[in-house]
């Protein structure tokens, strides 16, 4: 593991000074009791729950369509998350999303978690999702109305 | 977020072809009803859950000191995986950790999971913990005990 | 445990046609990707993890004391729940608590489960936390700020 | 659902003097970092997650089928559990499970949580499922493979 290796895409400033307008949408969650582990704050694994309930559920709003009933799953291929600051229950986290790019059958996203009162991002994490057949498990086109979905979110950067 | 990024150590071989072998030491453990998602594989974020468990464990174990009574917090400062096989309730699962780099207040480690039927890795990951002190939050070395423990662990490679 | 314990207190009517109003206290969570089990509604475990954050948020906002911080721990002697409709991510969920009696060194509270979009309950929990010494782990008496904050919370219902 | 089903099954003696020869069924389980809360002790939710285990896994080896890919799903619709005594990471735990009743379309069981290293059960709980159809989610019989399953394990106290 080199220094380069969590390096966030090159569109994208110091990780440090990103904050939620860098990202293409962001959801605020509520955190539990559970999440802060023996250390009093949020376990790392929690991020890789938020992430993956941030991106989800941006996916079926923005595509309306149901993507737990698609043929096609979108299952994770490659995650990874760099930790800047800790995170508590009690508090609200936003958990925003970016597309960084869409493949034949993959989509790559970046994520940025932040306390809900702070402006400084608190962790930055990455994110490829690949799709496959529910029933073959074998790699498949990624679908129509979340490629439409993704595109559009893109195209409102410009 | 290039190819490289989470390229193994350049001492591993082919990710895919590694075994239990690579590792310093091999935990097994069991899975559980709600580690399956609506996918009906054991979720991502289970992995990392895995993967703190099996290095915590293993530290505890090596060095003989409850880690989490020390004034020193292990926290994680960076992490990521690739998955490569589903694993799945009901079947048990090896976790293996590998220490890559010791250095003054950091710890690198490799991990690989496997399905506990299996000789082909299912995923390999990569952990940074960083020692911080638990009441100031700010940067201290290693503890001893750690260190001692690691230093063993790669000494009994050669 | 006797057949009292899981039976709805007396001043409340039938479980199934419970509302929010008979609650002391709501709060709107988020749920998680992770949520959702094989099955693909939200675990069992999962209302659990709900009512020990809505009590601890509500006592800590209640109280305005850090629950966590305190000398005293509130550890759960029992617990349950009655499940009469499913859940499911991603749609958040109202969790709604009562407190009901509140002895000398324990609360009894109950909670309610709500759709965001439904007036019906959909799940009805009971739970009971007995105060104990963090170092002793022997019983101790309601912490006063709690047992104040709790007796304001009834005092409001008349 | 009626009050009498929380209630102890009255040939058990003293709840807190059980062991595991009272149960039909004991299996071994490992516990994780996450699994401790704020409080250094393993998260009551965690307790229900093990006891869904347990059953799922001991229903699918018992049975020799896969209930995750039956018609029927067994949910649950009552749970609850008495803390006897605190559990830790990094220690394995053993949940024991005992068949209460099987009625046409429910089954009721106990369960009781020990620390690998003690004969004390630290908690017993108690579980209903109630079989209901994939699709339609109406009730439907307990599957044959299961009924006759648990019938075995009740003959073999015998």
């Amino acid at each position: 593991m080199t220094s380069d290796d969590a390096r966030p895409p090159s569109e994208l400033p110091d990780p440090r000074s990103l904050t939620r307008e860098h990202f293409d949408h962001v959801a605020r969650v509520t955190t539990r009791w559970t999440d802060n582990d023996m250390y009093g704050h949020l376990n790392n694994a929690v991020y890789y729950e938020l992430f993956d309930t941030a991106i989800n559920a941006w996916v079926i709003s923005a595509s309306g369509v149901d993507v737990t009933s698609l043929p096609e799953l979108g299952v994770v291929a490659e995650s990874g998350c760099r930790f800047f600051a800790e995170l508590e229950f009690p508090h609200p986290v936003d958990v925003a999303v970016r597309v960084e790019r869409v493949g034949r059958s993959s989509v790559t996203y970046s994520l940025g978690l932040f306390d809900s009162r702070s402006s400084m991002v608190a962790a930055l994490g990455h994110w490829v999702h690949v799709y496959i057949d529910r029933t073959t498990r074998g790699t498949v086109p990624v679908p129509a109305a979340v490629r439409e979905a993704l595109a559009r979110a893109q195209e409102a950067r410009a």
